[in-house]
Order: structure tokens, then C-alpha cells, then sequence
């Protein structure tokens, strides 16, 4: 579990080294913290942006790093390291920035770019409402254009970084007679009037970060925000930008698994119960020898996803592969891992006990797992 | 499902009505504060004990309902059709008072049940430290007589009703150069001086229950305070009354079965995605079905548990069955339930969601699901 | 495991020695005889018709035993002991049998119940058509109205009996242009002209099983074999009498379960490998602990499914989780315990591996156990 | 699932057509005749060394075909996807030969070699025995030295080949008083003296092969038949060459696995249950999409075992993942592969139910898939 990836470049493994530090530094012994307040620290993005850690994978000319998906994923592979699910660093850079660049007119990418880099901006997407789940092409908010204007309103949830969000990207109908057709990305910046911030919705897990509820109440904004070159190209949009949405999940899983995995073989050999090390029990090592092989193979699984993405040839019914069942053995990995923790592992100072709650949702969003074996089935 | 279980009553189904108005009355609408506050309110202890919902099965002589344990599976059933688990009412009634009626002086019984029964005194039990778990040969903990009086010392975590109890049943050495031999049980009051109690505890789930460290540093209690007529008895009593407790684990995590079932039934039917009922799909229909079998099949053999337990006819290996596999079967119905929900099933909202994670320590307190494979294999 | 089922009464009991005696001295010694030539030996049935052991839930004044469907549950039961899958008397007696008694006409049963149960006429019923499976709506084979006969044209499979039967219930439309409305059942008599039988289908398990496909060819019968009343009752009479079948499943797979658990028991604790007998491994103490434990839930789900069916209470979606629950965890136990049993668990001179292959098809027959999930879901 | 794995040259892909060729005419049309008969006809093999399909990875200065473990693993899968188990042609190219070319001196090299290239020898190992399973240290088989002669004594069992094989590797003690030190391989001619074949044995699958038993009465043979340099090298050059065996068995797997899903997806959409494909229901896709991922997973981990394997790379924990994950999942596949095949599933006719049954022995030869676990935790 220890060798480095085919992928891993000297680079890359020094990119490591700073996103390690930053994480053990700056995440690590705030998460209690975090947790309570249900967001990160508003400077943790700028601090973030200070080293580089932002928008890596955008090119050097809008303020990012130039790099790759594979600059994304060590960031987030140390960031599971530390079993955090705070900080919505993944989705800003990893998603939200690449919709920009992807479809965002030049201007639009020199206005926000740069600031999401810097940290100075955070971004988020909303596309759930309440009642749709992942039923994208009935979403019921709309983009009605009014002038120069788009008209918004409609109630959107489970927003990741919706409480800190500065930029949000909203999946409308522009086009309310139409289905898939209708739908248009609008940009919303966070300071709008009409534009309201729900709570912070209260969560199994993944509680340190501000998944919220977001309101449109005739929030208007320029006919320039919309994102793309005319109305309609949502749908289109977010289906190219979904595989690596669901790329992030996977790798993710992958080092969330590693990380319960290291530190249940480590417990189970500090700990004694019955006058021996948990470790020395046949059950222990049978799970920890299952929970180790499902590991590693996703991990083999995972990298090989990863190179070929960098080619850019990872299709979408094996990214949806890669999604539901690492997302899936994620579960079970730090349920067994959890379970041999004894007590502990129900105590959420304990890592594996976030983790395990963490994870849940990985098998719902970005597409629900029954989501990813209809994609799947398709293509058979 | 809807069936009566063999052993209720006409009289237990007016208890029924009974406990699910107080269920719904008095814990539902404050379980939020509840979990907020990480205890009940104090006085739900002495509303319960002002309708007889407390210590139904102790005899009237001790202020009891005297009732049977078909009482308390009423209660505990109740309460978990509400999805809570703040309240620690089926510790407090069907473990903590039976070591009390089972073993304690009459004096012990005058003293103490009239005051449980009527909700002035919550009990606790205090078995598992720091670094013991399921091992209760190896306690550390040490009741060493001076005089009159034991002396106490040593540390337990994982207590349930520990941040309200005022009166804590501990076990303790009190012969510390022998193992099971050298266990007794110790009533400790708590307002005892050198006793205090640690922080919440900080858990994935069951956050409104109380759950906490207790300290014992030099506290003298008077030798009356052993529970029975001798020293090292405690293992032997503790291994009497376990079979209840699991049992009422058992009990629990049918009803829970039941609950999210029903909850899911309903919210499938109810909720549409990509323009028809959730429910019509056929994953969700077997989904349901292979979890509404379970639940089914785990009514009846806990229902037969019950019968034979009212009969004293039930052995531990039959208990243990029962205990590991109710409670491993009600997280697999609630995480299958949970993921029907979509992303309404990571809300803390949703009962389904508090159930999931409320559920997980089931399969490790009161021995863990490993402990009871142990005990069954002996047996075979 | 050991203890009598509730439903288990002093003449049952008796009953019991008798079929274990019959199953040991009559069939066990066979069992390789029986496979080698794909069918038992003709004279079983005689032998156990002059022990009484066919026919034993018919009414006396047809020859039967005048008992009920806990005496065929008793002689399922043992031949399950022995692990013996040859002889198909359950569909004999618990199922064609049956039929005629609900809805054969006064001289249909005085003609055939007798020699039912004397062992002179063995019974089938042929269902399934190639290429139609579970859906009995749709049945090729016709019986046209013909003067005072029926002609029938059709080919049918998976007949268990096929080869031995002297009589066949047999599915047919005798309305081509209805669906349900369309079918009866009809008596065809294994000596008519036009009716052949196949080879012997070569089947993964049961191998000692006549299951044949039978051809019909413009056989004519009198319409007086037409069973029950009028034309088109036959899918209801299916409907009814499905129940009963999916029972006797269930019934054969928890006697399965507990057999393979109890042989599995047995040899792990004689045999060592690595210094100590195979049961002194942990793996292998829980791997039977849950077994044992799945056994035993199932025992008491049956059981209670039995007490229902002999009171006429057993509902339709109970039985089809009976059917599906335990074919499915019975293939769950064998193939674990054919695991211990490390590679003599895949000699067939090992009853665990005939049993793991056996057990298969149960998870097929009698509806699939997928129609048995949506038979659920619409109870829900 | 149609890409060629990234270790696949355009030379191996010509030995795949000329391999799928052999596996077309040879083999498949004769699968009915060596499972009634127990064995492959003797001269397939001469046939396979005609084409040179036999010790491809063996030196061509020995016979061989002077190609690497890719190209037996281009003949394995393609074996594989006709579904044949008859053919021991793995066990005798990648196991048998490896011994000889690894530990055999010159003389056995060029004595064995050739003939067994060109198919004129039968190739076997015989390491399990009545009473011993995977414990290899306690085989009781022992080679006593006499003069220049070794006196072979013992029993042998489950023996791959065991009925045509004219080489056998035994497994012996040479010193009965040590343990694993004591071992030693000895090359036996399959005309010895004192040798003699039982019956080939009666399993649940793979009925084609002859798996026998084998007997050793006072055979002699001279000590040049040591392989190795000296005496009690025997366990060293076991667990040298259990790793090239368990990748075997995972190639098989994976390839197995390949071809259950596409004939599967092929059958689905052909037949039509309820008046629709039965690909069309939700279940039959969710199932084949689970299958499916959990496929091209174990192809992409066994394609980077290769890979590694033919750099000299591959790890024993690593190899044991191979071994046991997927001959659990090939099973798990194959299983549900199966049951969508309906009551066919259950017929030998259709090579899912073959394949079901032969695929059940690989999670327990060559190493239960329990020592794999066991192997795995040592390294953790």
C-alpha cells in the first residue's frame, strides 16, 4: 500500500509533502472545530490560496497552477489522509473552477478564476432541490430573462460550501416548457440582493462542512453570467463535467480506505483484550486481510481510472464503475474497521468514527449509486 | 406487521396506548433538544415514573408496576417507533433495577426501588473502562475494604444515564489478585465524595443519551453497599442479567426494523423521481421486500425470545443469536432505508438518518456481535 | 436445535422414527444408485406407500393417511437428513395430491388418490414450457375442445417426477385468446397416445430426479379430465395451491440448513489441520456460530409458518418470504460449511457438496425468488 | 471489457486467435464426452503440442515455446471462455514444467521437457493428502533413501491430471522427523512400480478432469529423481511456485467472469419474461451492472498482477489478494449470472451452470481462500 502510483511524478510527490504539511498545520487540529461551527475557517481558503493549493488544475494564466487532475488528487488523497470532510476544497477546484474554464467566456474566467485561486473567492455549484435528487432535468428554478437581465428564483439544497460560497453556479430552466433542453448554468455571485443562505443543514456527517439550503427570490442578474455561449447548454454542460465529479468520490474512497485500514492495523496491535493484541485474533486479521485486499484493488482500480483520464479517456460507465463501488466497499472498509475499534470506533475522537459517517454519503451524491448502475447498464 | 405479538396482552396493548402517547408527547418533540443538550430533560424521569412507566416489571411491593419483562419490551418498543434513543429508560428499568430485585439486600430494595420507580433516582451500571471493552475479567477498577467501608478507585467510560445517575451499580476488584473471583458489585450514590463525572461523551450517533466517563478516586462507601450477601459475585451476577440486556437490544432493534421500514414504505410511495413514486421501481421494491422479510422474520424469533424469557426459558446462546443478529440485520434495514431516502437520508431531520447512525453501537455494546459468536460457538 | 418444534405432537414424533427409519434403509444406501441412473428406484414408492408414508395429509376415505400438512412436514424433514434429493414425494403428496383433493371431481379422487397413496400411480404436474419460466399467463400449450375430448399440443419442462409420473396435472389454455382466464388444468394419464417423455434434463444439481421435458402431440383425453368444475379456473387453482409448494421449500431448506450445519460441526471438530482440530480456528467457530444462528432463526420463522398453515392463517406474502428467505440462506449455510470442509467439501461422496448443489435450484422453483420480492412489494 | 490489456502484444493477440481456434474445434464440441468420460481424450494434448500450445513459457532449447507467463495466460483465458474445466493444460504448462525448469538438473530438463511440450508427457503434482488440506509441513508421504533409490510410501489425493499424468512431482518426506525441512519434490513416472491411480473422483464440478487419487506402495525410483540439488528443499520450492499457481487461478477467474456477464447480457436481452427482454427489468440490470463493474475491477487488478508478475515483481500478499478475491467474486458473479438464467441456469447444457459449479473449487485449491487471508494479514 506504500508504493507510490504509476501516476506520481517527483512533482507531484513533492506537492504531497506541502499538501501534507498544510493538512496536518492548518485542518488537522481544527476539525473538533470546525465541526462545531459547521464551516471551516473562512481563512483556511486564503491560506490555502497563499500556498498554491488552489485551483492547481487551471492553467497559469487565470492565477491557477498549471497542473493536472492528478495535482487535484493528491490534494485530495491528503486531505482524506487526515479524515476531513470539512473543507469543500475538491469541488471548488476540481468542479466548480472547471466549469468556468470549460465553458465560462474569457471574461467571466479572468474575472473569477484568479479569485478562486487565491482563495479570495469560494465556489459551489446548486443543483439539487428540494424534491428533485437526481432527477436534474425537472429542476424547478428559473432563469426567466428580463432585458439585459435573468430572473431567478427557486429554492435549491445540500449545496456544498453553500454557507461561505461566493460564487454560485445555478442549474436553471431558462426554457420552462422545455426538459433537459431548458436547463442553463447561471452565475450568482453571493452578495446579490434576493439571494438567501438557509442554514447549515444538520448532517449524519461530514458535519464540519456548510452544506446548505440556498433561496432565489427574484435575485436578478446580468444576461452575462449565463455560462456558455446560449441558453440550453446545461444539461449538456453538467453530463461532461459529472465523470469527474465522480472521479474526485473515487479517489477519495480510495484514500479514505488506506487511511482506516492503516490505522485499524494499528490499533489492533496496541490494544489487548482476553491478554493478547486484537491483532492476534483469526476475526481481526481475516477482516483487516479483506478490508486490505478491497484496498488495494480499488486503489490498482482508481490509478488506473486516474492515468486514464489524464489521457483523457476514462469513459462515463466506468467512472460510474469507479464511483459507486469504491464509494460502496469505502462503507463497508471503515464499517469492519469501525466495528474492531470496539467502543472507541463509535467515539467521534476517534477518526474511523467520522469516517464511517463521513462516508455515507458518498453513495448518494454525484449521482446515487442505483444512479451509477442504470449508467452502467446502458452501456452493456 | 401489523399483527399483535403472541405475548401481548389485552392489558399490555392499554400499556401500549399508554407509552406511545408519552412517546409521542413528551420525548418527540424535544429529541432535537435532547441530542442538542446530549441529555434528557431530568424531569422526563419523573413524568415516566408519575404514569408507571417505570420499573413495570419490579413488584409493587418496591413501588414496581409488577408487571414482566412483556412490560418493558412494550416501552422499549414504543420508544423506538419514535426513533429515539436519548432517553436510557430500558437501562434503567429492565438492567439496572433487576440487579437491584435479583441481588440486593431488602434494605437495598427499600431504599432504592421505590425512588426509581417513581423517577427519583436514575441508575446506571458502570462495567467497561479505558482499555477493557468486553473483557470484565481484567477490570481495573478496586473497591478495597477499610473498615466498614470499600474504598474506590479506578475509571469507566462508555456509561450509559451517566450524567444524570444517582446511583451507579460499579464493577470492581475487590480482590485484586484474582480474575473473575475478584469481581463484586458496588452500589455507588452519586453525590459520593471523590466520585465525579467526566464530559459527554462525543458519539456518532445515540447523541442525546448522556453517555459518559465516570471517575472514582478514594470513594468510601459503606460495605452495605456490596451487592449480595459476599464478596466476588460480581461476574457471576453480571453474567445472569446480560441475557436481558441483550434481549432488550433485541427488542429494540426489531421495533427499529419495523419503524424504518415503515417510514420508508411511505416515503417511497410518497416522493417522486423521473416522474413516478420511487416506490414503483423495482430496486426499491426488492429493496423493500428483502428488508420487510427480515424485519418479519426478526419479529418472530424475538418474539419467541420473549416467550420463552417470560417462561425463564431462554439460554444464553439462544439470546446471544438474538442479539447479534437483530442488531446486524437492523443496520443493514436501516442503511438499505436510508439510501431510499436519497439525500433526505443523510439529514438528521429524517428519523431514518438518527436511526442509522443510533443503531451502529448495538452491534458492539452489551458484548460485542463478536463476544456473542464466541458464546454461540461454545455452545455448539 | 435439538428441541421439538411446538407443532410437533407424540404421533408425530412416531411418524418421524418411521420416515427416519424408511430414509435411512430404503433410500440413504441409494442415493449413488439413484444419481448413476437419474431416477429412484420404481418400487420406493410402493415401499413407502405400504409404510404409509405417501398421501398422509389425504382424507382416509380416498386411502390417504387422514392427516395434516405436519405429517408431510415430518417425512420433507428427514428425507432432508439424508441429504437426499432423489425421490420427489413432496410434489407427490404435498402438492399433486393435493390438487385432485381441492378440485378433482368425487371420481377423479376415488381414481387416483388411492393409488397415490399406495405408490401405484406417481403424480407430477408440468408447469414451466421452454422459454416461458414464471410466467404462467403465458403457456403454449393448448387443450382444444374436440367432441368429448381435449386435444392437446404442447411441450413442457423441468418436470420434476416427469420420468416416473403415471399421472401429469397438466397447465394448459383451453382459451388461446385469454391470458389467465385461459388456462385449466387437466389430467393426463402417463399411458396416452401422443404423450412422450424426454431424456432426463442434466441438471448441476438433484441429479437423482427424473426432471424430464414431456412432449404432447394431439393427445387426446376425455373432458371429463378437465379439474375442477368448469374451463378457466386454472390459474386461480395455481394461485391457491402455490402457497403449500413455496412451504414445502421452505420446510426442506431449514432441515437442510440444520443438517449441514450439524454434519459441518461434526467433522470440523474431528478433523485437525495445522496442530488442532479445524473448529478450534476462530474463523471457523463464527463462520458456524452464524450459521448456526441463521439455522435457527429460520426454524422458528418456518415453524411459526407451519402452526399458521395448519390453522388456514398463512398469507400469501409470508409464504413467498418463507420461500425466499430460506432457499436463499440455505445455499448461504451449504456453501460456507462445503468451505470447511475444505476440498472433500466438493466430493459428492460428501452429502455437504450434493447439498450445495442441490440447494440451488430452490432459489429458482416455485416462482423464482425474485417474483417472490415483487409478491412482497405488493403486499407492502 | 473488450480492450486488450495493456501486457498484450501483437504476438499474443495472434496466439489468441490460434488458442480460441483449438479451444473452438478441440475442445468445446467434445466438452459432453470428457465430462461423461471423466477425461480429456489423451491425444488432445498431442494436438495442443502440434500447435504449440503446450510449455509456451518454457525455453525453446527445452522444447518450450520461449514465451512468457502472458502466453499461458492468453491460452488460460481463452480455455476460459468456453467454459472448459476438462483440460488440466494450466496445472501442466504453468506449474508442472516450472518445477522441472527451475529446481530439475539438466538431464531431468532435457529428459521432460521436450516430451512434455510436444504433449508426449502428462504432467501432475501431488502435494494434498487424505487427512492433511493445505497443512503441507505434516504430509505423511515419505521417500526413504535405499542404496540409490528412494522408496516411496504414502497416498496422495485431489490430484489435477492424476489419471493421465506419465510425470508426477510428489511431495515427500525425506526426513520424517523434521517438518518443512524434511520435504523434498521427487520426480515419479507414471509406470512405476508400486504406483497406482484410484478412481478418478466424484466431484460437484470440473467433471471433465480426472482428478484422482494416487497410490504409493514400495515405489522406487532412483535418487536422480530428487528435484533439487539436496534433500529437503521441497517447501522452499513450494512456496516459490504457489504465487505463478494463484495468479493462474485468477487469470481463470477473471476470465471466467468475463465470459458469465457478456453470455448473460446476451441471454437477457434474447428472452423475454412478462412480455419484456428480461435485460429490461431494473433488477436484471442492477445485477449485471454490479457484475459487470466488479469484472472489469478484478480484469484491470489481475492485469496489473501480470504485468508485475512478468517483471519479476509480484509479491506473495499480493498474489494471495488475486487468488482469493477473485475466485470469491468470479463465484459471486457466477451466481448471479445464474439465477438470471432462470430454471436454465440450473441445466448443464448452458455453460453458466458449468461454470458455477467449476468455478466453486477455486476458492479452495492451491490454498484455501482462508490461508490466502492468513498469508495477507502476516503482512500487514
Amino acid at each position: 500500500m506504500t508504493d507510490r502510483s504509476s501516476w506520481e511524478t517527483d512533482d507531484l510527490t513533492a506537492l504531497r509533502d506541502l499538501a501534507r504539511s498544510f493538512c496536518e498545520k492548518e485542518i488537522k487540529p481544527n476539525i473538533e472545530k470546525f465541526i462545531e461551527q459547521h464551516h471551516v475557517d473562512r481563512d483556511l481558503w486564503n491560506k490555502a490560496g497563499d500556498l498554491g493549493l488552489l485551483c492547481m488544475s487551471i492553467p497559469e494564466e487565470y492565477g491557477g497552477g498549471g497542473g493536472s487532475f492528478a495535482h487535484e488528487a493528491v490534494l485530495i488523497e491528503e486531505q482524506a489522509r487526515i479524515a476531513d470532510s470539512s473543507w469543500g476544497a475538491s469541488l471548488h477546484n476540481g468542479i466548480v473552477a472547471h466549469y468556468l474554464l470549460e465553458y465560462g467566456s474569457e471574461e467571466q474566467k479572468q474575472r473569477w478564476l484568479p479569485k478562486m485561486a487565491s482563495g479570495e473567492a469560494v465556489g459551489a455549484i446548486a443543483m439539487t432541490e428540494p424534491g428533485t435528487g437526481s432527477d436534474l432535468q425537472n429542476v424547478k428554478t428559473k432563469a426567466i430573462r428580463d432585458g439585459d437581465d435573468y430572473v431567478i428564483d427557486g429554492a435549491k439544497t445540500f449545496i456544498t460550501n453553500g454557507g461561505q460560497a461566493d460564487l454560485i453556479i445555478v442549474v436553471a430552466k431558462t426554457d420552462v416548457g422545455e426538459g433537459a433542453k431548458g436547463i442553463s448554468l447561471i452565475l450568482v455571485e453571493g452578495d446579490r440582493d434576493g439571494f438567501r443562505r438557509g442554514r447549515v443543514l444538520d448532517k449524519v456527517g461530514q458535519r464540519g462542512q456548510d452544506t446548505s439550503e440556498l433561496f432565489f427570490d427574484g435575485v436578478r442578474v446580468p444576461t452575462s453570467n449565463l455560462l456558455g455561449a446560449e441558453e440550453g447548454q446545461g444539461f449538456i454542460q453538467l453530463m461532461q463535467q459529472l465523470p469527474q465529479e465522480r472521479l474526485i468520490i473515487a479517489v477519495a474512497s480510495v484514500a479514505g480506505m488506506e487511511t482506516a485500514v492503516a490505522q485499524t492495523i494499528e490499533y489492533t496491535k496496541d490494544r489487548t483484550a482476553f491478554g493478547r493484541p486484537i491483532f492476534g485474533f483469526q476475526n481481526t486479521k481475516f477482516k483487516l486481510a479483506e478490508a486490505a485486499t478491497e484496498t488495494r484493488i480499488a486503489r490498482v482500480f482508481v490509478d488506473d481510472c486516474i492515468v486514464k483520464h489524464l489521457d483523457g479517456a476514462l469513459d462515463i460507465p466506468t467512472v460510474a464503475m469507479a464511483k459507486w463501488w469504491t464509494s460502496d466497499r469505502a462503507m463497508v472498509v471503515a464499517d469492519e474497521c469501525l466495528q474492531l475499534f470496539g467502543g472507541y470506533g463509535y467515539m467521534n475522537e476517534y477518526p474511523i468514527a467520522r469516517m464511517w459517517a463521513d462516508n455515507r454519503v458518498q453513495k448518494i451524491y454525484a449521482g446515487t449509486n442505483e444512479i451509477m448502475k442504470e449508467i452502467i447498464a446502458r452501456s452493456l
